[in-house]
């Protein structure tokens, strides 16, 4: 294959570790269009005939569909999805086949592949976290009145709307959306023509490739454009990050479907038994998303590791940036997928979440704000002054709301009758009408924002 | 500190994991600018008096004057830099200082913190990067027509111009200053009012905090603007793509000042010596910033790692956001500013670069190349018959110029005394003329062009 | 500093980044000890006079005495502990400190003082971790017959002893410790005398050198003594390994003392309150530990990519692996004392405990057991039957045992009233008795066998 | 498949993430080794019957028959190996499958699987390690006395022995082999019959099993044994340490094979070509194993975080387990398949490595040593002495060798003619005879100690 100064065959450990065959026959799509393109301009450039062209945009077209219908048996020894691509190819065209290389090498070839693959993997992950804040939308918009503790620590903090909740993921994926848009816009750009890694003595033209293929411009310096892998980690981080999104909400359901919480209910078609506990429910789905995440952030720590250190231009390492890559694209697919599904399957049990909310005084703000603005104390104190109700109601195992006037009076005697309206959990929940709060009002108000900006 | 509930104190283990002081202290300015902002905004609202906002702000103004003197000793008892603010506060202007904290938390108060840090940090890293950029280009401008060996596997692939090698560089630092731009654009959406994590019953007007502080908006949701990271992250993201640029970069100098390569020198000011080899020159600062990558990869683990799976809202963990972000932010500062240094520091030594063209057939694709477009040849025949005169010289141990004309016929019988202009080393290089490519005339524009987009 | 051949100060840059004192000045008491031990060979074989030697030990007393008062200032420009302290040796004896440095150089003496401080990690993250077991045990012996949900998937499972669950973790610690053990007989051999890489030409005894600090051995090879750093990876993986262990303990603690699970209580000493919430108490060291997991991971990532690809010997890159060592080994043993401190704080809710486990169907897999052994059903049949009576038990809203014989029967006609008392969780956990599993009686004697084990 | 209490199959995003069957497919014959030995075990306990447990063993051998001649077509639906395997049995001995799975888990069973795959893992690679040290043996032995440069930070440092440089990468193969033995040690303990994670109420005997398996003793606690994946974790984590020894040697066969270095070659079997360059002998074997680092080390996060923070015991995340440990483990034993043949394959230049032993004043502690001990110099003095001369000799363009006596008493009356002799290459390889040095004697004895050793 390495031609004239090649005497030798592969040692049997170097025909196991240097083929990438197994990993990048993914783009094989992705190199047919690039290759028609590229033959295209040669012959618009007149470096080969338009029947060489013609005949190349044939046999490629063969070879793609060869490999659709699983007829075309890749091979080894050709290495890579370039070589086996070709190597057909001039089976079935013969020698024009030998032009095509022309004025390009694997170098730039691989790395406008890559771009063009990625494109699609942004575009189809886009459609799913689209899907996914959809499914949000639609359960917020089911309970935007329905009251659940909110919690920070994990201990009861303040009551809260659960659509509000789930709004606040919807507010994540929409920046996962604009982070992964932002890459794509940045590696939108043409590698092919920069060649091996100095450009080429072909009078070629890259502006005509990089539009044929839908890139915004060719890329402006060859060895940069061969070598550089950072889309690639942008995109990787850019995964990562909403894996941890994700890993969050999985692992609230996880938490909300314990009996012990019981807020949330996945049906049968999102759950799992137990090979030897016949009552079991696990929400084996939300585990994986959320145990997904390590492999999402590993593929990340793989490829820097891998980048880190090498010297310009190509070097061999970089084989190594498309299993990580796809790997990561695929199962941040599947979990955004997975998701959408189990919000959309979730059943929130709403007496639940509002019994839930007499546990651990939510309402200990309120009552504190009560003081400030109808006792006149400054928040520090009256924060004070509620830690000492809040001990008085531990000690008689009742809510705050429980307590009596007369005892709430012993700790500060400022305290009237209307404090009761004013620490009631729905109006704890009302009144938190600050832009951005969960007061009803303020959340419908979102939702709908939020259908015209997410969907 | 925790007011009326409280009768205990710290355990010593807990107090020894508690307090977040040592390291959230280098947010004080932007704690004390964003508490300015909020009491102005609590006097505009009627929430306390403009006589009250004055005295908080007269306050504040002394407390930064005092730990910027060095005369506030903070305490670890009082935990972070909110609380030690507040408390140094009271001490000063008494009561008002006890209104302060109406209408907002710590969860908002420190991402308000973190925000505004964290734009200051972009500013200053993309000025040293501009710098770098500088450096590139002044050491490109004087390397126009320098040859050198360009490799790809670190074996001699085609000559190249050493600006072009610099410019390359150039490039993905313009990516890196893009992204950054980017994550700063993302992030600069004002959390505070979000209060706990619901929202506050005052009646808060949340757009003037957030223009006071230069944000574009508020955010929409109170939930996600206290519970959520992932502008740290997609910031430690950038750093450690930046990062493996730089060491990417930094290894091409440690390649290069070896005595084996000696391509570039580096002056005394940026090598150090050994305590038991007198003849020492070493690369430290090179080998610190190809080394410091590691670290920087580290924090990005480490923030994802421990964000995973965080249910809304705050958590504890989150405070361990802070360490790794200022450690990376630092370190990736400081190896931005090395390299530059390095760059401007660094000696061409381009009789060695010229002469090392002379290894590895660096000609071997002009030729090939002088095959197709002067005898006819498809490429990949002409990559074989360049293969076997590559051969032929490698037998007789000289470069493919120093075959004899007739040497070269016995491959292919078409080959004329034109061949040998071809495969000269300054043409192979001057013929690259594609767009992106190597030839001095594209690496020049390319040094004007870069000039008016990076500076 | 570099003596003859250098005529020029480091750059501002340069200077910035190459310093490692602000890290490795805590290696001062190993490299007095080291050099100590070296002084006294070099004496012993003739290399120095003992007069020369004992100068230096006395000088090197000193050095010590002023570091620990506090009374030396390092230096940033001495670059190192090594140069700090051999300049201030100089000031302290004079000439004899230019004999020190015979036949060693900083890159076995740093490897050499790190593997003297690794050592003494070793010994105290193991008395740590054996003041954890204690700490658990002594909560175990407490709860041998707390019966608890055990949960899979967060789900009921079957019931166990609290003790039981508590005991797992002491195993985790058990094994961690013994990985500790092995890493630290595995470092324990002494670098000193490779010199820069190649050995020395001075006629040393290094059996003497590592026979004085306590090594088992010097190593064979001095390439490898100056090069690795392998020891410091296996820690650190070894930490990586006990920071998920930690986490995960610290995760059912946050779960465990959430007001809506309530098994666990930790008081005033071990949690803290809000600013804004007057009611709360945060699990914030849990928190912290299972948040610094991050952290330590990072660590181990950070020192495994700037390792990576280091060509022999000795690298500046290999400076940075102090700073994630250090900083993992605090935290490590910082979660490691805050766990045992919240182990011994906490109260556990047995009531509450037991009255969780009529959630969830914690006897179904004890009810097809029975019908396995009472009713000669296949194990998998018995599945299937006992799924059915869930679904039935669910409907009513009531647990397996409220069922009804004749309801039982409806199911399978075998059934007889001795199932009642095989599904009494009491007679659940009571019947586990197989080794290891949750019985009582299990319990105790793990208990036994674990403190003969572990203290 | 979950019996009684589900009528509703998985919605088809659950299916699509929940099974691993293509995953842990992979540990069929260990599954199956578990399950005979556990019947065997309920046979020997009375629970089934002597001629069920044959039957079973029958059924299994033909199921084990079936899948590794491909007839068996594994089933997404029925999720993983154990149950496709099971479901198997059940159709070719009906009835007495369902008794096998009497008083196990499928949590146990794939603890168990994954335990005694882990251990040939283990086995396969030490052997592929031993051979690589056997490889590194050969060449030694061939260049004991052949003399390259000792580089530190990539600068020429002392003259080494090749061997010497070889033997180092030995001794670090050896601690790898060290640590994969201990963690075998470690890991090997049975967690059958722990059953779901409570042990289980029939008479069952763990010992059996644990000894037919090979086991040194059944876990002694039940939570622990489905929950713990620190045995994984160790396992990776000295593969990815392993790693960084690979990846060391690769980047140094990557640089010595560069044509600007020329101290080795690999032939035509372990190098490859480029599709455009006809001139090119890539490493593309040596490059490949340093790559791979990535993707080993990546692995070792992924896992990490995926287990940190989980609470007992067994959740659905940690199925995530087996893809990223099958993966660092092919790889890393693929990568010491590479290096073995690349290690075997090369040809040292010696001639090339001779000649570059003039670069950079390798004798120049040579000379700071003479000074020592032949003119009483201390030894900071003679470091500064010998700066001056080298600094001299660069003026003039030679080595330290070339200058005369008469210009070396310009620095220091007391040089005498002798010191040519002591820094003459070999003299200073040679008297590097401390232990552990690189003077040949010692590295051939080095070499007999290590077969000794290692093989």
């Amino acid at each position: 294959m390495w031609g004239g100064h090649y005497s030798m065959g592969p040692a049997e450990a170097f025909a196991a570790i240097n083929p990438s065959i197994a990993v990048d026959q993914r783009l094989y799509a992705q190199d047919i269009a690039g290759s028609i393109a590229h033959a295209d301009m040669l012959a618009a450039c007149g470096i080969i005939t338009e029947e060489e062209a013609r005949e190349i945009a044939r046999g490629l077209a063969q070879v793609k569909a060869e490999i659709e219908s699983g007829t075309l048996q890749f091979s080894q020894a050709l290495e890579d999805i370039h070589m086996n691509i070709e190597s057909r190819l001039k089976e079935i065209i013969g020698a024009p086949a030998g032009k095509l290389h022309t004025a390009r090498s694997r170098n730039d070839q691989v790395a406008t592949d890559l771009r063009l693959y990625a494109r699609e993997v942004v575009a189809q992950l886009d459609g799913a976290l689209k899907e996914l804040q959809a499914a949000l939308l639609a359960q917020a918009a089911q309970h935007v009145e329905t009251v659940m503790p909110g919690m920070t620590h994990l201990q009861p903090a303040q009551p809260i709307s659960f659509a509000h909740h789930l709004l606040a993921y919807g507010e994540m994926f929409s920046r996962d959306r604009a982070r992964l848009a932002d890459a794509c816009t940045r590696l939108n750009e043409c590698p092919l023509g920069a060649a091996a890694l100095a450009g080429t003595t072909y009078p070629i033209d890259r502006a005509q490739t990089a539009e044929a293929l839908g890139f915004s411009a060719p890329m402006r310096n060859s060895l940069d454009a061969v070598s550089s892998r950072d889309y690639v980690l942008e995109l990787m981080s850019a995964f990562a990050i909403l894996a941890t999104h994700l890993s969050r909400l999985a692992e609230e359901i996880v938490f909300w479907t314990s009996p012990l919480v019981g807020f949330v209910k996945l049906s049968e078609a999102f759950t799992s038994g137990s090979s030897i506990m016949p009552q079991k429910r696990n929400p084996d789905a939300a585990e994986l998303v959320r145990g997904k995440t390590g492999g999402i952030v590993g593929s990340l720590v793989a490829l820097l590791t891998t980048i880190k250190a090498l010297p310009l231009a190509y070097n061999k390492d970089m084989q190594e940036d498309k299993r990580p890559f796809f790997f990561a694209a695929d199962e941040v697919h599947l979990c955004t997928r997975a998701m959408t599904g189990m919000i959309a399957d979730m059943t929130a049990n709403t007496a639940r979440m509002r019994s839930a909310c007499s546990l651990g005084f939510l309402n200990a703000t309120d009552l504190a704000d009560w003081l400030v603005t109808h006792a006149g104390v400054a928040f520090r104190d009256a924060h004070h002054l509620t830690g000492q109700l809040v001990k008085l109601a531990e000690a008689k195992g009742c809510g705050l709301e429980d307590l009596s006037l007369e005892e709430m009076q012993t700790v500060h005697a400022g305290i009237t009758r209307s404090v009761f309206e004013a620490i009631a959990i729905d109006a704890c929940v009302a009144r938190r009408t600050s832009l951005g709060g969960t007061a009803p009002a303020r959340v419908s108000a979102a939702i709908d924002a939020a259908k015209k900006a997410w969907l």
